[in-house]
């Protein structure tokens, strides 16, 4: 007697099950707060304040959300640090004062568990952020913050970027003494995107279509919102095969204007905070320039877009990119389907990357 | 008698006599060395070794470098600093041992002169690394380099690019007590520009009838060459109105890879270094994706690509995207020609871009 064929699921079926388990994965983390309060107290108490943040893909554009969560609330300097330059070049840093933060869904990264391993051997407190605890880098560096997101199958990340974002604000709430606040920030973002989502996914449908055979797409962010604005950017390079750059206002101002048209157009990642008279001035420069504008983010509603989909208001600011992602998630998952392609399974990609 | 009107020159004559003009910029700026050896020991003496890099543009792809210069050199650790933490959203860092390092040819943008008057008061030493030593920037902040290029007039920076690169380098070889080898190493670099450009100029022409209608390319380097990609995709963006977007060979594996196609090419830039294996194999794979690949830079021959525009060995590995940036530059230079466009002048942009 042979078993029945497992059913395969329907194309992207993971990627929109995992962009909705989002609140579930929120709350999970939440769980583990003990662990981040000890490693905020950790780097306190040694002195190690300077926060190396070191990732790839996703990870990558997680990291890049730390500089203003540090940088914001302990008022600590965090950098996306090199890997290249210790890894393969040998540079010897004084690491004494650093907190490495190393980010991986897997934990499998080589040169990320590299890094890790040369900078605890050279005094750096070193911190896992990952989603498997037992993985090579949660057995390489001192301490692990589990991402807690449950398996993601999609080979596109969702639940673990934005868990990752979660972590780093909890984290640099802990170190600032204001975990209560972002706690129950975090716990009440859960619920915004559970009361968002059924909407946000219809809308992006009907605005696939009329992107279905869109090349190119510049995606501008500025502060908190330019990890947002990376990520949303390499969702539609991997799933939807769309040449999108990300950026922020101002350094759109420097150049990349001049390479807009009527086939370019723009996704623009808006909070209602200081960076929103930039981004508005970016917007109205694309649609000077005759591209398209998708305006998203809570303050979607106060740009001159083409379209808007607009996102809840955060509890606190900081936590805007856990919403603000929301709409590029479901719309390249919209946009894959569109275009006949399968967004769980991109050409050329596994979910975990052994590339160095 | 009125006077005869005056020559409109020929369009991107301004650009290829920049570029032209780069050996010459370079010899100037040696001609400082006193100033970078005074602001080198200033760092060391006070113990403000941590380098922060502002700037937007081009001169943010050079401040880039700073990255692996001070970081291989001195064993500083050097980071692109975010302005809009800083001067928009009010964040309060510890900037007593950090020494800052504005980049503006102009010295006039306007975020980053603000960047430097918050932190001089806040304790950082604060250098200008500027075109105009009288301009705002070159006055705000406590020291300054000076590119000592001359006059721009193309919009499209290349010459302020690569001296800004030189200036780093020069900076970083001062901190670290290795002065005499890298002005050196730099004059030779101006000869060996000299000797290279005359073919160069040749080989792009070709090439950019091949290219005149693509609409998209990733650029691809890694480690000192990284900031060799991020310039040579701008100057595709702004005067060829291409999608260039820069990357590692790294973070290509995890995700960009999926979108290639015969349509997407991709420009590489390899030195002969402890990068190019990964280079390499980011080559391999683009060309397994059946996209064209250009091969630049030191190693190019050594690629598995469709065309290299190799350039000459440096004389120091650091001092190689003096050389690799070459081809880029005049590669602009011909593709915009090649569209009937004006690369002197792209549309929507000023010499000094105002935009906070």
């Amino acid at each position: 007697m042979s078993l029945p064929e497992p059913v395969r699921p329907e194309p992207g079926a993971f990627l929109l099950e995992e962009i909705r388990e989002q609140p579930a994965a929120l709350r999970r983390l939440l769980a583990h707060e003990a662990e981040f309060a000890d490693v905020a107290a950790a780097a306190r108490r040694s002195g190690r304040t300077l926060v190396r943040l070191v990732a790839h893909g996703s990870s990558d554009n997680a990291a890049s959300y730390g500089v203003y969560a540090f940088g914001l609330l302990p008022g600590w300097t965090a950098l996306r640090d090199s890997i290249s330059l210790t890894v393969y070049s040998g540079a010897r840093l004084d690491l004494t004062g650093s907190c490495v933060l190393a980010l991986s869904q897997s934990g499998q990264t080589p040169d990320v568990v590299d890094y890790v391993q040369r900078a605890r051997a050279a005094g750096a407190l070193t911190v896992a952020v990952t989603n498997d605890p037992d993985s090579e880098l949660g057995q390489a560096a001192e301490a692990v913050l589990p991402l807690a997101a449950g398996p993601e199958r999609s080979i596109a990340a969702t639940k673990t970027y934005s868990s990752s974002v979660a972590a780093l604000a909890l984290l640099a709430a802990h170190a600032s003494g204001r975990s209560r606040e972002f706690a129950d920030g975090i716990a009440r973002v859960a619920d915004l995107i559970d009361e968002a989502l059924p909407a946000l996914e219809g809308r992006v449908g009907e605005l696939a279509v009329t992107f279905a055979y869109v090349g190119r797409m510049f995606v501008i962010g500025r502060g908190t919102e330019l990890p947002t604005a990376r990520e949303v950017a390499l969702k539609l390079l991997e799933t939807c095969r769309v040449a999108a750059e990300p950026m922020t206002a101002t350094a759109f101002a420097h150049g990349p204007v001049a390479a807009l048209d009527a086939l370019f157009p723009v996704w623009a990642v808006a909070a209602r905070d200081e960076n929103l008279a930039a981004v508005a001035e970016a917007v109205a420069r694309a649609r000077a320039a005759g591209a398209g504008v998708v305006a998203t983010g809570s303050a979607a509603a106060e740009l001159d877009a083409t379209y808007r989909l607009p996102t809840p208001e955060p509890p606190l600011p900081l936590l805007s990119p856990l919403l603000s992602i929301l709409p590029g998630q479901l719309f390249a998952w919209a946009l894959a389907r569109a275009k006949g392609l399968d967004p769980d399974r991109p050409q050329r990609l596994a979910k975990v990357t052994l590339a160095r």
